[in-house]
């Protein structure tokens, strides 16, 4: 794409971006996204420090091209992470949950690209000022966590771009071309999918996980556990029983001692749709097969340029 | 714009509709909309059978181009309020709130065309099966009542896009020229546009309403009350009281109560920012100023065709 800041800056073809997720984005997604074209990247928030240097360590046999890290910045091994991250010269970085501020020289250390995910127009200025090559902005719509203010895709984009001159990634709600286009009109210059993504033969998701997305039909995505960190959940067993507790006004003890440990990991990688955290956006609904990286990277790309050519006949 | 369906349904210039809101949209508005060359529609929402009247009257005589009534069928007074539509031979009506099979052959009775606004695929395909013309496809971002689905509009109009054949009229977090852009690359052929309209001259919003939505910023509204039918309301006393209550887990009923009755009456055309229910779109967060009407349709527009253009530049 020619004058793409997004493309020109992650040195790819197509401005499609794999989001880094938990459980669920490992090598294999990472680098047959970065395979296909696009930037795979993987979610080092469910990973201890010697699994993303095994992970890291692979996506770099698996391809020559760049790829990316997701770091949340609130884990204890924090240190230990962009420690490995900066021994393999890992040339793209997106953090979230917290502040790029304290760590950004650092990362940036050895020349690497430094994304910061934001929710709201101040986050993204903050990154601007911290130094960030781009933002990444998630609307209401993505799943895992998600920023109080529930600012869609649709108004946060067009209100972020009023508000910083970097490049903008928009993320949450997109899974086709159309949606991707949609964001461009809004002031985007690349997108980034999770979703769709999960629903890949590539994906570390279990499959019982990745047929429930399938599945899943409008309104089974709700933002949930907003007292002690909003996060989207598919409908199950679980998500209802958080549902019922937070009509009845549950505090964020309960919440707490209801969530328990390694839930996500048991629905998410393990399989367990019953008493499983299944952390999902809410695109599920439009998202009917399980297909290969590279089809996702190529079936956006083509719906994208088809809509494009078929608005300018229409207008 | 030529082979646009909307515009060609509805018989206007510019594919952008006024929403038809509780105690801001009557004659004025709709009137200066319409000579615009948008869609202007009279909110018939707070309206009674003789009030109602007075309104479409005034609007025949304030333009000669096609308006619309907005009629929720859900009103003790519905069977006055639809003699009055087909008393004065109203061209357009959009029902919302209710199922339009009931009514569609009476409406249509003198040559109406008829839409019916919906929050889901499912509502869609019904609309399109009760025989309407189009649907207006309303997302989470919506001020007033919402679909407890919470699907935003970037998944919605997608999704319906995939269900039906129907001309689809995208609404919800609406306000600017780059969103129109984007609900038409996601399948829309025309926007309703409710907020931004509320910002204008010819709204009877009180004045505290209309300066209270230019100071609102990101968060500033919230999706409340699900259990007793989800409604967007701004931030303010009334607001805050209903988000403590919810969130200590108050039953319907005690709702009920919170709530009370006229509040929107109170807030939205009283201007009683302390203890009025203020009914508004997520979108607020993006409007500065207000204009006349048909400076809104006139900045849309021109928005949405740069943006087309730049678009084009850039791939």
């Amino acid at each position: 794409m020619t004058g793409n800041r997004v493309c020109t800056l992650f040195k790819i073809e197509y401005p499609i971006i794999q989001a880094g997720m938990v459980w669920v984005s490992g090598w294999r997604l990472a680098s047959a996204v970065t395979n296909a074209g696009g930037l795979g990247m993987i979610g080092a928030g469910s990973m201890r420090a010697d699994l993303l240097e095994e992970h890291i360590v692979k996506c770099k046999q698996a391809t020559n091209k760049p790829f990316a890290v997701n770091l949340p910045l609130f884990f204890s091994e924090l240190q230990q992470q962009i420690d490995v991250i900066l021994k393999h010269e890992v040339p793209i970085i997106f953090t979230s949950a917290g502040s790029p501020k304290a760590y950004i020289n650092q990362l940036k250390a050895k020349g690497s690209t430094v994304v910061h995910v934001v929710s709201s127009s101040k986050f993204a200025l903050k990154a601007q000022d911290a130094g960030c090559d781009a933002v990444v902005a998630e609307g209401f719509e993505a799943g895992g966590h998600n920023g109080k203010e529930e600012t869609t895709t649709l108004v946060l984009i067009n209100a972020i771009k009023n508000t910083v001159q970097l490049p903008i990634i928009a993320a949450g709600g997109i899974a086709t071309g159309r949606q991707m286009l949609a964001c461009f009109a809004l002031g985007a210059e690349g997108v980034q999918v999770g979703t769709r993504f999960v629903c890949t033969h590539e994906a570390s998701a279990h499959i019982n996980f990745k047929n429930s997305i399938v599945e899943a039909e409008e309104g089974d995505t709700l933002l949930q556990m907003k007292k002690i960190g909003a996060v989207r959940l598919l409908r199950n067993p679980f998500a209802l029983a958080v549902k019922e507790a937070e009509e009845r006004g549950a505090t964020s003890d309960e919440l707490h001692t209801l969530l328990g440990k390694y839930r996500a990991k048991k629905g998410m990688l393990e399989g367990d749709l019953k008493d499983g955290e299944l952390e999902i956006g809410q695109v599920s609904s439009i998202i009917k097969d399980i297909v290969s990286a590279s089809s996702v990277v190529k079936n956006i790309w083509e719906e994208f340029n088809q809509t494009l050519a078929s608005l300018n006949k229409v207008i």
